[in-house]
């Protein structure tokens, strides 16, 4: 973990949170009380910043600096909110892809998923606040680099913004092997988004439930399940391979 | 690394050479000679067993055992041979779906690709003796045990394998970026392989020189590069899709 990518001291983190920057994770001395540290608290629930209590060993290895018993992790990345990158969506020429990720947690999968997008021309992504892979160091090399590229919004529900995404006329199609419904029967050419699902339990039942149409890819073997990057590659390549046949 | 992947001392090592054991790698104790030494080492060079000298500790670290100055990974998986593996193909009904890898050396992209493969109906894939991506414990994970069903033949040299298929009647197509042809403009439907290239490199240039066509995937952002995991992935998939039309 670099450096430049950390804040610590409580203090500094509040000013942090309230200053709107992006943090990944904070690290918090197990058993340590005081104002400042329940002003904190109280801020790391109010934003559900993901949170860890430590023992004061391991903020010592993430520091040398005097971390006064909390260290935060901050993002390299800019995210984006629902609303501001759908008024971008609403001023694009020609059909939007969009991608939404449900509690994906393998940040190398997140990485290779953010390249694919960046080659087949997706929107932005979407990832739920809590639960998804944080925009690591990892991730962004595994990017390679188009993490930096392609706009990353965080919502608090991902339901949410499917509803949202439908009210303004865009089709949700989820990739789950929960259909008989083949990915190649699917249509891309108008505005989609795609959801992929998390690498243990795939999509979860409500968003399923939530979205427009369900989709899977064939699988002939007995495996019976594709790594989601791969999966996600296809999905989206099936977009690009439909609209550049228009 | 587990014990029972592992053969230890010279002698035994040289029985599991001469019994065709799969040996991914031998390391050796850097200045050690003798008769015995010579003669594995002679064995070693002759089936270009990929050999690592190293100092005493790093063969106490790989095992507790008295290694005598050597110690040799052995392979989980059996290995087919081109001859054996092309009388199972000329057997087959429906059309060959074979994978070529060339020189690709990372273990997970390895591994997911094994996966892909078992999911695609692929007959096999064709990866070279020296330089490949040994099928490690690793491998072997993130193949979530398709390596076990999907048939690996190893080769001495990629492109003696390509004469072979050709002459076979299978078509050689390369997945590169050294071209205009997309892969929406292949015909997957007769018997096919595909050439997947090394993470860094790509496909060799004599092998590009020896393929029936080359093919690129659209590449909409500015990354233009994708994970060569996923990059097989649609290969794969556009070869499903076409059969599935048929």
């Amino acid at each position: 973990m670099q450096k430049t990518h950390q804040i610590y001291g409580i203090r500094a983190i509040i000013e942090a949170i309230d200053s709107n920057e992006e943090i990944d994770k904070v690290f918090v001395q197990r058993g340590l009380k005081g104002d400042l540290m329940r002003e904190l608290e109280h801020l790391l629930r109010k934003n559900e910043i993901n949170t860890v209590y430590v023992p004061i060993e391991k903020l010592n290895r993430l520091t040398k600096n005097n971390h006064q018993g909390a260290v935060a992790n901050i993002s390299p990345i800019r995210f984006h909110s629902l609303e501001e990158f759908m008024g971008i969506i609403e001023r694009k020429e020609g059909s939007a892809l969009i991608l939404l990720l449900d509690q994906l947690s393998d940040v190398r999968n997140f990485g290779a998923i953010i390249r694919t997008a960046e080659c087949t021309g997706v929107d932005g992504i979407i990832v739920q606040k809590k639960g998804a892979a944080p925009v690591t160091p990892d991730a962004i090399k595994t990017s390679a680099g188009a993490a930096f590229k392609v706009p990353i919004i965080k919502v608090d529900h991902l339901k949410d913004a499917v509803f949202y995404l439908q009210a303004s006329g865009i089709k949700v199609v989820s990739a789950t092997e929960k259909t008989n419904n083949s990915v190649y029967d699917v249509s891309f050419k108008e505005d989609t988004a795609i959801i992929m699902g998390a690498e243990d339990r795939g999509i979860s039942p409500s968003i399923l439930k939530a979205s427009d149409q369900l989709a899977k890819l064939p699988l002939l073997g007995e495996i019976g399940s594709l790594n989601v990057s791969v999966a996600c590659g296809v999905f989206l390549y099936e977009a690009v391979r439909q609209r550049l046949n228009d």
